[in-house]
């Protein structure tokens, strides 16, 4: 039988792989690395140190192309488009457990920080495996997420007590606002820096960029339009400087405002 | 200068220890174990399997009494109790700070999974440090949550794709149920089984207990009564065995039903 792993590598910092994941990627003999076109050289920089460290067996790397999504697709069709985006990534990671992986062999998938949170990478590993086509066993190793990574290095805790904690879209949070009930929101994929919309409402920020590499940077303090442009300012400048940027930040309501 | 780190140990599994971790311990040479009272023998022997592997250094471990809340408060008195009760918390973190780590020294407190998730260590530490009586530096160290390993274990994700994730406790579940605009929702510290109101409403429940550990138990499908009672019995039989459970489970709301 096929093994396949999805492991966890950490959002940033290759000191954050589990003893597990150091463990899993020792025993891979085939790598399957998906170039997503959009991928940022950086985080592939991670990805090759972490297998020159770990990846301690004879093994080898196939890289592959994800499928594009249409992006042309007019939004009436967004759905059916979405489907068949899937439905073509899947196709690819069938083939490759397929084609590539000898039987008996172990196979592993490197996901940025936790696979769980926002990666499609097991949705589609679970289609694949649903068809039935290739049988094949897989697990999962969980990762420490940038979300985690966050709320370490501002030392701060992501709920506040008994309280509840959201993780959500930068998207979201612009087209809906803050949720109800919920004193504490974690905003990941946020390209328009929707925090900017929250200013002046008691809440406090704590933002973090390139989070566990050296390039990291950190702000935190209430929300103010001075603090808002203060990490506009940064981000637009660390941006402009690398080419790309990827940060997370959480929003708080707390009694003292 | 005192340098203090608090550590993400995992949730139940020691291969979730990460490597940053790893560090950490073998740096350490005063570890603080906090006898909480209520602590269960197996988080214990998680501890000190730990130490023993991981505690390479020259070491001791102090062990101190976490100061009992005061539960007989009657309820109108209860936020002054939870500061009071923060403030004897952070008088004895202070005091082992202040009296057990020498100069220069370095000393660990172990968290349970992900610091920053429904544990009181930063807080206290955070208001240690704010007094500003004792100088240290401190660090947090992010682990692997329950929350990822109870997604690992299920081989899914925590969120659907664009959508938003809350991580709540039974108690606000059961008070308030289930949150607006939020199809996933994670249930943590949950001792009344809130999920069992929530049956016949279309949601999948992805349950575990005892989460990487030997003891682990998962369950999962279609939130019905038949489901719902299963969970409970597997629950009681667990907890009649082994004195104590430690559970969690995602309740989630797909457009499939
Ligand atoms: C596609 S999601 C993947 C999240 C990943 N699975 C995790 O657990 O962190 C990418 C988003 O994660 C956040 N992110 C990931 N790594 C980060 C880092 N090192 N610093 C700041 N934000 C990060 C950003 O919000 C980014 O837009
Ligand atoms: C006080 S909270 C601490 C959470 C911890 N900081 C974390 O990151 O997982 C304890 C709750 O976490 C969950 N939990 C922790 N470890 C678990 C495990 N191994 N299996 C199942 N649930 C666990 C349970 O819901 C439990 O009531």
């Amino acid at each position: 039988m096929k093994q396949i792993y999805v492991i966890g590598i950490g959002a940033g910092d290759p000191g954050q792989l589990t003893l597990q994941a150091v463990e899993a990627l020792g025993r891979t003999e085939v790598f399957f690395l998906l170039d997503k076109g959009e991928e940022k050289a950086d985080l592939a920089g991670l990805r090759e140190l972490i297998l020159r460290r770990h990846a301690t067996g004879p093994h080898r790397v196939v890289t592959a192309r994800d499928p594009d999504r249409d992006r042309a697709a007019p939004s009436a069709a967004y759905a059916p488009a979405v489907d068949d985006w899937r439905r073509r990534r899947a196709d690819v990671y069938e083939r490759l457990i397929a084609e590539e992986l000898p039987d008996g062999g172990h196979g592993a998938f490197l996901v940025w920080g936790d696979p769980a949170l926002y990666d499609s990478t097991l949705g589609i590993l679970g289609e694949v495996h649903a068809r039935g086509t290739e049988d094949f066993a897989w697990s999962v190793v969980p990762g420490v997420s940038s979300v985690s990574s966050l709320a370490a290095k501002h030392r701060v805790g992501l709920n506040q007590v008994g309280r509840p904690v959201q993780i959500t879209t930068g998207r979201r949070l612009a087209d809906q606002g803050l949720p109800d009930g919920v004193d504490d929101v974690v905003v990941m994929l946020d390209a328009r820096q929707a925090f900017g919309a929250f200013t002046g409402q008691g809440l406090h920020i704590y933002w973090g960029a390139y989070l566990g590499t050296p390039d990291e940077i950190l702000l935190a303090g209430p929300l103010d339009d001075a603090l808002a442009g203060r990490i506009r300012a940064v981000r637009a400048e660390a941006r402009a400087r690398k080419g790309w940027i990827m940060d997370t930040y959480l929003l708080r309501r707390t009694d003292e405002g």
